[in-house]
C-alpha cells in the first residue's frame, strides 16, 4: 500500500523542482470513459527533462507515495484511473513533446514519451518518411502512452504494433535510476530486453520519457476499397486472396460489421457510406505500394477473382483520394456510433485467425442465451483482433441489460479464452481488466510478473493497482 | 554459488525421469569454437517433455545445481560452455523435436525448442510458405537457441530476428513452473512481456521448450546480384535507392569485403567468385517478390540507375537459380575463409546506419596503430549489423598478435561505443562477452538485470555464469 502524499511531501517534491512543474488536476481529466470511475491526484508534475522525473521518483520512491504516469489519458482500460487507495501524484509527460531527431537515412525518429502521436507522423512525413503507428486517438494520445500500452491500431497487420516499431527507449526506473536504451540499432543482444519489458508495461515498472521509433518509406501509391463479403470465413479468404496480389503492400485490413452500419445510419445519418444497403458483412481494405505499381488496378483484380471465386458480392473501389478519405471516415467513426447507442459491454479481443471466423457466431449465440442483443464485431480482422461489442435491442437502452452486464462479459471471455485468444488485443490491462488478467492469466507468467514488480519497484509506487492488483 | 552434482543427486534425478533421459557427454561436444576453454557437465539430461523439463529444473533449484541448456551447441559466445564452478546438469532439448503444428491459413508454425532450424523451413515449405530465420548454422542449431539467443541471419532486414518472428512461447521457470504462453496472436496486451525477456536471455531465466512462429507467403520470384559499390557508404546510398525501387521485397542486402574475397581465393580456390578480380567492396543483394513482378528486372534497372549515379563500378546479375545459390554459397562461405586464415579478434557489432560508412574507415585507422593487421568488415549492412574481423598481416600468423589481442578487442569495442553501437549485434553475450556487458552497458539496466535475474532464479541455478556473472 502506498503513503499518501502529505504536504510536507508536497513541498519538499516543489523545493526540489522548477517553479512551473506542479499544477492541479484540470477538470475533466483522469476520467474514466464510461463514467464510473474518478482519478484522483494529489498533484500533477509536469517535468520537462528525465533527470526531473528521475528527481520526482526518487523522492516518491523515498516517501512510497504513488506515481500514475499520463500520457495524452485516452486509454480505454484506466490505466491513467487511480480511483482506490491514497491519491498518487500524477506525473504527466506533456511538457516532455521534443522530436529529439530525424534520422531518415536510417528511417529512425527519436522522440519523447508526450510527444502527440500525429505530431510524430507529421515530422517524419516533414523527412518524407512513414511513422506507421496510427490510431483513432492519433490527435491526443501521446507517444509514451503508446509505448506503455503497446498500442496496435490500423496498420499493424503491415507494420506491427508499438512494440515492434520501437528499436531503443530511454526510461526511468521507480527508484530513479535513468535507463539510457535510446539505441538507434535494427540489431543488439546485450542482455536482458528491458525495453520490451517497460513496453505494455502500463507504466507499473518505471516511466518511458523517450523512444527511437523506427520510420518506413512513404509508399508511393496507395488506393482502397470496401468490399462486401458474404461472412468473415469469406473475409479471411480474401485476405490470403489479397496478400498473393499485394504481398505486403496490404496497410491495413478490416472488418465492417453491417450492425456498426446500422448504428452510423441511425445515429450519424450525415455520414457518407459507400453502400445504399449496408451489407451484413464487408472489408475495407487500404493498400500503399511502390515501385511504379498501380495498387487500384490490384484492387480491381482482387475484387474480380474474388467476384468469381464467391468470396465477395459487391464492392466500391475508391476513384479518388477524397473518397478513399471517406471510407476511412466512415470506419473511423465506428466507434463513436457505439458510444452514441450505448454498449452493455465492450471487448477488445483476439483469437488465432484459424478461429475467428467461428467465433463470432459462436460468441452471438451465446449471447442470445442470456438476452435480446446486438453484436457489433469489428476491427483488425487481419491481426485477429476484434472489437467485439453487445448492445441493447433496437429500441431498447443499456440501462436495461445492467443486470446482465457482468455475464455478459464473462461469457465473452470465457469464450475468447476457450478459443485460446486474448482478453485484451491492444488496449491493456489497466485497471479495467485486472481481474481477468487474475482470472484467465496463466498462473505461472502471473508469479512471475509479480516477482519482477517486486524487484523492480519493491514500495510499489509505479501506477499503483494497475495491471497488477496488491 | 552453485553446488556439484552429487552422486545421490543425480541419482534422484536419474529416478525421477525416463530410463533414457540422462546420457554422458559426448567427445567434442560443449568445445569453445576458440578452442580456449572446455565445458563441463555433471551429466546430460535429454528431456522429452516439457513436464520433464519442469522436473529437472525443480531438482536442480532445490538442490541448488547449475543447468545450462543446450541446443544445436553452434553458440559463437560460450553461452554453452560453462567451464567454471561445479559442473551443471546439460540439459540438451535434442529429444524435443517436433513439430506441433503448421497452420498455414494463420501463417504460424508451432515448434519444439529441438528442432532443428532447418527443420523448421522445411515443415513450412511443405505448407507452401516461408520460415525466414536463416543463419549458417541452420543445419544444426535449434529454435530453442535461436530464441535464446535472438539469433539473427540473413534476413533480418526484411523479416526481422528470431524475437521479432516469435508469437509466443512454452517455457520452464527457474523453480520448475511452466509458463503456457504458447500463443498464436498477433495482438496479445496482458501484461508483463514474459515471452521477449526469456527470449535473448541465453537461458539465464528458464528454459524455452516450444513457440509459435511467423511464416510468411513464400515470395514467387526471386533474384540476385552482386554488385561491385566504390566504398561502404556507396553501398547504403544503393540501399536506399533499391528500397524505393523494390520496396520491402529486399530479402537480404550483404555488404562483402575485398579481404574476405582474398581469403577466399586464397583458401578455397575452387569456390566460384562472380568477379575475376574481387572488388574492394561489393554487396549481395538478394530479392523475393509476388503479384506479378519481376525481381530480375528490378535489379537491371537499379543496376542502370546506381551506376549513373556512381554508386556501383560493376554487377553481375544471377542469370539463373544455380548462379544465385553459387552467389549465396561465397557469402557463406565468408566466416569458413575468416578460419582458415585465423582472426587475431573478432566482434559482431552493429552501428546507427547513418556512421557505419564513417566507423569502418576509423577502426582499420585506429587498429594500424596497434600493428600491421588487416580488417575483414562484412555482414547484415542493411541491419546496422558487421562482423568486423581483425586479421595478422599476409603472411603472418595469429599467434604473432597474442600480446595485442586484447587491445584489438578493446579499441573496437571502445569504438562502437563511442559511436553508440553495440558490441553484440547478433550472436549475444554468453560468458565470452559477460565482462563487456559489465563494461560498455548501461549501469540502470544491469542493475534491473541483476534485480530481475535474482527475482526469478533466486539460487542462480540457470546457467550460471552466463550474462550475468555471479
Amino acid at each position: 500500500m502506498t503513503q499518501p502524499a502529505t504536504p510536507e511531501f508536497l513541498a519538499t517534491l516543489e523545493a526540489a523542482l522548477p517553479p512551473v512543474t506542479l499544477r492541479a488536476r484540470r477538470e475533466g481529466e483522469l476520467e474514466d470513459p464510461r463514467g464510473r470511475h474518478h482519478g484522483q491526484a494529489a498533484t500533477v508534475a509536469r517535468p520537462g527533462t528525465v533527470e526531473e522525473v528521475a528527481t520526482i521518483l526518487r523522492l516518491c520512491n523515498a516517501a512510497g507515495v504513488g506515481v500514475v504516469p499520463l500520457g495524452g489519458g485516452t486509454g480505454l482500460v484506466l490505466g491513467q484511473v487511480a480511483y482506490e487507495g491514497p491519491a498518487p501524484v500524477v506525473l504527466s509527460l506533456e511538457r516532455m513533446t521534443r522530436i529529439r531527431g530525424v534520422y531518415p537515412e536510417e528511417n529512425v525518429i527519436v522522440a519523447e514519451a508526450g510527444a502527440i502521436l500525429a505530431s510524430v507522423q507529421e515530422a517524419a512525413v516533414e523527412a518524407d518518411r512513414l511513422f506507421p503507428l496510427s490510431l483513432g486517438a492519433e490527435g491526443s494520445c501521446r507517444l509514451g502512452g503508446n509505448l506503455s500500452t503497446n498500442a496496435g491500431g490500423l496498420n499493424v497487420l503491415r507494420y506491427g504494433n508499438a512494440r515492434e516499431l520501437c528499436l531503443g527507449i530511454e526510461a526511468v526506473l521507480p527508484d530513479g535510476q535513468i535507463f539510457h536504451g535510446l539505441k538507434r540499432l535494427r540489431k543488439d543482444n546485450t542482455g536482458y530486453d528491458l525495453r520490451n519489458l517497460l513496453i505494455g508495461a502500463e507504466g507499473t515498472l518505471g516511466v518511458i520519457t523517450a523512444a527511437a521509433m523506427r520510420l518506413y518509406p512513404r509508399p508511393e501509391q496507395e488506393a482502397a476499397a470496401v468490399l462486401a463479403v458474404p461472412s468473415p470465413a469469406a473475409a479471411l479468404q480474401l485476405l490470403n486472396l489479397a496478400q498473393g496480389i499485394a504481398g505486403e503492400g496490404i496497410s491495413a485490413f478490416e472488418l465492417i460489421s453491417g450492425v456498426g452500419l446500422d448504428f452510423l445510419a441511425e445515429k450519424m445519418p450525415d455520414l457518407r457510406q459507400p453502400f445504399d444497403v449496408p451489407p451484413e458483412w464487408s472489408v475495407l481494405i487500404d493498400l500503399g505500394v511502390s515501385g511504379g505499381a498501380d495498387p487500384a488496378e490490384m484492387l480491381a483484380h482482387l475484387f474480380e477473382h474474388a467476384f468469381e471465386a464467391g468470396l465477395v458480392t459487391d464492392g466500391v473501389i475508391a476513384q479518388s483520394e477524397t473518397q478513399r478519405q471517406d471510407f476511412w471516415a466512415m470506419r473511423e467513426s465506428i466507434p463513436e456510433g457505439n458510444k452514441r447507442v450505448g454498449s452493455i459491454s465492450s471487448h477488445d479481443i483476439s483469437i488465432p485467425l484459424s478461429r475467428i471466423a467461428e467465433f463470432i457466431p459462436d460468441g452471438v449465440a451465446r449471447l442470445a442465451e442470456l438476452g435480446d442483443v446486438r453484436v457489433n464485431a469489428f476491427g483488425h480482422l487481419g491481426d485477429g483482433n476484434l472489437h467485439y461489442n453487445v448492445f441493447p435491442a433496437k429500441g431498447r437502452d443499456r440501462s436495461d441489460y445492467e443486470n446482465i452486464r457482468a455475464e455478459v462479459k464473462r461469457v465473452v471471455h470465457d469464450l475468447v479464452a476457450a478459443y485460446d485468444g486474448s482478453f485484451s488485443a491492444e488496449h491493456g490491462v489497466g485497471r479495467l481488466k485486472a481481474e481477468d488478467l487474475e482470472r484467465y492469466g496463466d498462473p505461472a507468467k502471473l508469479s512471475a510478473m509479480r516477482a519482477i514488480k517486486a524487484a523492480l519497484d519493491p514500495k510499489g509506487i509505479m501506477n499503483p493497482g494497475a495491471v497488477l492488483r496488491g
